[in-house]
């Protein structure tokens, strides 16, 4: 796909603005996206640290779930050449700017729990 | 739970942070969730309308869907005692506010294609 819409454009079209939407969906659906993405947060970590941080995650899972947040442009993997070698997780940019819709979520979510009280 | 917890309480919380952005997302993620409140943003439709907005959508899934949405209060469910039976659905004020959450996302997920291309 070369012409990448505008969000005018985008909002005018409602399978645009859903396959639009979706793809930030997908970014930090699933169980273990955002614990991972909010263990990154404060700065890059180590496979370990990050393992550590979130209660229950095996080895396994937390590798492939970060190869997907890899390839979707959301973390990025740094290896340093030292012996033995240090590897590093941080969030790009991208990752970084959703913060952004955690907070919309988290005004929504609090907000939501209040009416459902009422 | 009886005590609800303010926003700056939260940030100051990871685990509770997120809890709270979990809410919202369990209120949008899956297959069908956001087409369903995509439809019905502008205004109450019957379930035959919804079902024509939604390519492929069976009408069991839609049935479900739809309880789902009731019971996580996101969607209301007016009954009128008509001859025949009139059934409407439309968006709690909680659901219409879910707009803010997509129009982050929508941000995001446009920034995101954009860099994704650099």
């Amino acid at each position: 796909m070369s012409h990448i819409l505008e969000k005018e454009e985008v909002k005018q079209c409602p399978r645009q603005y859903v396959l639009a939407v979706h793809d930030a969906l997908n970014a930090i659906s699933g169980k273990w996206k955002l614990p991972i993405i909010a263990s990154l947060i404060y700065g890059f970590k180590r496979f370990k640290d990050i393992q550590n941080n979130i209660e229950k995650i095996t080895p396994r899972m937390l590798s492939k779930e970060l190869k997907e947040l890899e390839l979707n442009g959301i973390v990025n993997r740094k290896v340093y050449n030292d012996t033995p070698v240090l590897i590093e997780y941080e969030l790009t940019d991208s990752g970084k700017n959703i913060t952004t819709i955690l907070d919309a979520m988290l005004d929504w979510g609090l907000e939501h729990r209040k009416s459902s009280l009422k």
